[in-house]
């Protein structure tokens, strides 16, 4: 497999399991701040002209190309470093149920609901929208991890560290998580593991560099409607 | 690995690519029409009680386990046969990019846009608002597709499945092809396969019935706002 060279990070947006997967196994890559407003690096450079889509994260590797869309970086990381076990083999059942659970929390929980309520251009309706369907998504893998620590059973995954984030930030786009202590559980646990305290070092100072200017919210959680 | 033994669908649906796939490499399993309002199957069981989340596709296996979401589905099958070659082989730098594909598809693709556009729930502004933001997301493949027939080049792969049926549905949600003509040639080159043929020819019928029965709406292209 190529080696990455470049990792493209919005700070705090969907690429933030992306960054945990990496210092996870302790990859060395250049972390590059795509701004969220403008898209461009802090070297001046587009970065569409490096990831046409646009979004991040993305993976710049060896060879010149990139590869985006978090179910394939995602997995990607975890491969190159095998023994860090951060996915089940390729081809085995567990390998599958990693897949299942990387789709529903991208399409499920990022795209429908994070996504729109963490948007600067949603009109109202939109926002409303996405909010009332939250809590019967959220529900699932809340009712999952009642009876076991991480997505898959008892190993801590890039699955988790996709789910992580999801649950960490929810409360800020209005999520409560007062009805699943099983998920409340899962952000402590998870937030004991030294990747995320360094993730969280990293993109902080980043996040509110861009909330000093204005291109991104202030972080405080927001009330869910009454 | 186990083998399916039931697919679950709802007709034309977001399970028409794994039915596609299914019959791509000709896997003997019994396709059971899950209503998807009632969510009942047609002998009467509750499909939630299979599927808890109560979405298609679902593949159950002979092992009584229970496989969901389309990402996790298409690779499934695809593995089973890799004769048919409907996905790379596992680590190759290709796999990462039908993977990559196939989250592009169920995020951007069927999520944001196709999703909201077929619900029957979602007010105006709602469905407005998917509409509004389609062109930018057809338009990523379109430009991939005009120098190559198929996603991951000459040969066709799950990955075709899904955005073929994401292309070949968007103008009844009110998306227009016009601007696309790569879109619409690759439409046509992939209707030409058997397999195409053969899923309309097993779900158009249901999808009759289940307009007739008024549990889903009439098929006709919507016009697109002016």
């Amino acid at each position: 497999m190529e080696r990455p060279t470049d990792l493209y990070i919005s700070p705090l947006s969907g690429s933030f399991p992306a960054h945990l997967a990496c210092l996870e196994v302790d990859l060395a890559v250049r972390v590059q701040r795509v701004d969220r407003k403008t898209k461009l690096l802090d070297d001046g450079r587009d970065y569409r002209s490096i990831a046409p889509k646009g979004a991040v994260p993305a993976l710049s590797l060896e060879d010149g190309s990139v590869l985006t869309e978090s179910a394939a970086v995602l997995q990607y990381i975890a491969d190159l470093v095998p023994d860090a076990n951060l996915a089940p083999a390729w081809g085995t059942p567990a390998r599958y149920r990693l897949i299942e659970w990387i789709n529903f929390v991208s399409t499920e929980l990022h795209k429908k609901h994070l996504s729109v309520l963490f948007s600067s251009r949603a009109p109202a309706p939109v926002t409303e929208w996405a909010l009332s369907g939250a809590a019967a998504s959220f529900a699932h893998p809340a009712r999952h991890l009642e009876t076991q620590p991480y997505l898959l059973g008892h190993t801590f995954t890039v699955a988790d560290c996709y789910l992580f984030w999801a649950v960490l930030v929810a409360p800020y786009g209005g999520i409560s998580l007062e009805p699943w202590p099983s998920l409340r559980a899962y952000v402590e646990r998870i937030q004991q593991r030294p990747s995320v305290t360094r993730a969280l070092s990293l993109e902080m100072p980043l996040y509110r560099a861009e909330t000093a200017a204005g291109t991104a919210p202030p972080l405080r959680p927001v009330a869910p409607p009454a």
